[in-house]
């Protein structure tokens, strides 16, 4: 077999789950946009699903048909991007609770499906999505009078705990929602680690699900093996690979491995990257290819057979930093060809 | 729908293909790893097929089961990784035929499927897959005593025709190859493009099918049309996305569109992308996020549905400079939440 393997831990997931759920105290969601972060949504979900979670939001109202599918019709499934033109009989035929970002997508929600559940994102400064204070100053008692059931906001520098944005987004949110009887939530995973002012009645983590940085305390969720194809013996001033991008110093021996820029792995890392074999680090070397990446394995007794990118010795976060990207750019770039493994 | 829709043009794939072959006249195969690069190699293959492509070539095995399922028995389907430990059940299932890389796949290949057709990749200097002149040397007598049905190598610096590596690679081949009585190969697209002397018996273009350099008058392939969430007007002084990466400077209106790095719009893009409103340029702000894109349309007169990323307006590769990168990685990564929709 030369397509690597992907193992995931879905009982990290869980635990990270839980333990951010006992750091914040109140009703914990969880994530599962982007596939589950390109972990499998309906497998993430089922699994957090039976360790409790009773609240899941996805990114656009296709991934949550393919999630109800998999947990079945208990656990409430909210749609970031809101009630968009045609989305309609999705979202009520899998029971989607869309969270609307404008007077726009409100009346297409209430002429639609009305008396359909929906909840309501306010932007309280990351101007992404969301309604504008003006906008919902206007809106607010029509659309309360319809009973959302969610009213939610989102942090722009949450990974950085001593930016005052986090103070001024969170005042707004109080502004715009004070005295409201509906449950509110502002935090994913960096806000519910600053602490409860930041938690009111929902938090909402996702990367911190997956082991990613900012939760430092999260279990690695991931370990991805690389088969090695073949080794060959590389004699001083011989180049290797695309554009002759790297020349052997010393006698050398290199191993071509069988996953490339088309698994995920971001052709940028290529001067960076290390992985290891037997716990051993050896570097990469030369241009990362679409299918094949060369290592130089010199400096190993034993010619292995696969190596390790992801794993025990480095996270998605050390892997990020080869890259000069964030981890969540590489879970959710973790490719197709990749053999996938589910631990429970 | 919030998900952009991809379009795929196979008949410009046909046309690209066809036209790589009528500069390369001799037996043109077609390169359809990393799934196509990323379009489909299953819908790609068969409408190669059908076009007259006889040879196509994957990476690893499990992609050429897929393949061999879409296009039927008659073609033969290669697959560059070789003979792998494990793999002789696939490979003889799907009547694969493996390019094998060293002689340790030679004897895997011999011991479990004795009769079974392969190929064999040298390595001219490349040093990534093939064997090296003097395992070739040992080896040569007893493998074309098991006629291999193809020779293969594969050039480094074929982007750049200037680089004095391409003729180094065509003189090795040849020295290694030299009157033997089997069908040769050397070169991909930017092979092609470098004139007859490095076409012998069958030339495999990949990239170039697809749109991308460096067959400049390839046909484009792709386009990809993504839709406006919602638009915003923010003030002087207000900021835009994570990390408020982006302040207004004027007035502006802010569209906040459907896709992000999770489909494969490569973070690193953000600060220097344009997408394209009915035909008019309108610059990517602040970061680009896991599903969100913002995009300032304040010059707008008409607030758009949709943007559109790749198109007539700009190619895979205008969009690979935005990233620092080359159109193979924006195409292999292309991702699986877009509407996908194949033109024939």
């Amino acid at each position: 077999m030369s397509t690597a393997t992907l193992n995931i831990d879905l009982e990290a997931i869980a635990d990270n789950w839980r333990a951010l759920a006992s750091i914040a105290q109140v009703e914990t969601a969880a994530v599962v946009k982007a596939n589950g972060y390109g972990l499998d949504a309906g497998r993430v979900g089922k699994h957090l699903a039976a360790a409790g979670a009773r609240q899941f939001f996805v990114a656009v109202a296709e991934e949550g048909v393919a999630l109800r599918r998999a947990i079945g019709s208990g656990p409430s499934i909210s749609v970031f991007s809101g009630h968009m033109a045609g989305d309609a009989d999705i979202i009520s035929g899998a029971h989607l609770t869309p969270i609307l970002n404008s007077v726009d997508q409100m009346l297409r929600h209430v002429e639609a499906l009305p008396g359909h559940p929906f909840g309501l994102q306010l932007d309280t400064g990351m101007n992404r999505l969301g309604m504008e204070p003006a906008e919902w100053s206007a809106l607010r008692d029509i659309a309360l009078a319809q009973n959302p059931t969610l009213i939610m906001s989102h942090l722009a520098c949450a990974d950085d705990p001593s930016h005052p944005m986090n103070e001024i987004q969170r005042a707004a949110f109080d502004d715009m929602t004070h005295g409201l009887d509906v449950p509110r939530s502002l935090s994913a995973t960096g806000g519910i680690l600053m602490g409860a002012n930041y938690h009111y009645d929902m938090v909402r983590p996702g990367i911190g699900l997956y082991g990613g940085l900012p939760f430092a305390d999260a279990k690695p969720v991931v370990t991805l093996d690389i088969p090695v194809i073949q080794v060959r013996e590389v004699a001083v001033g011989e180049t290797v690979g695309y554009s002759n991008a790297w020349t052997a110093k010393v006698p050398s021996k290199v191993a071509t491995i069988s996953a490339g820029y088309a698994d995920g792995l971001i052709r940028s890392m290529g001067a960076k990257a290390i992985v290891h074999a037997d716990g051993v680090a050896v570097p990469v070397i030369g241009r990362v290819s679409m299918d094949l990446i060369t290592v130089d394995v010199t400096t190993l007794a034993k010619m292995p057979e696969s190596v390790q990118l992801l794993g025990t010795h480095q996270t998605v976060e050390d892997v990020a930093e080869f890259a000069g990207t964030i981890g969540y750019e590489i879970l959710t770039n973790l490719g197709a060809r990749y053999n996938r493994i589910w631990q429970t």
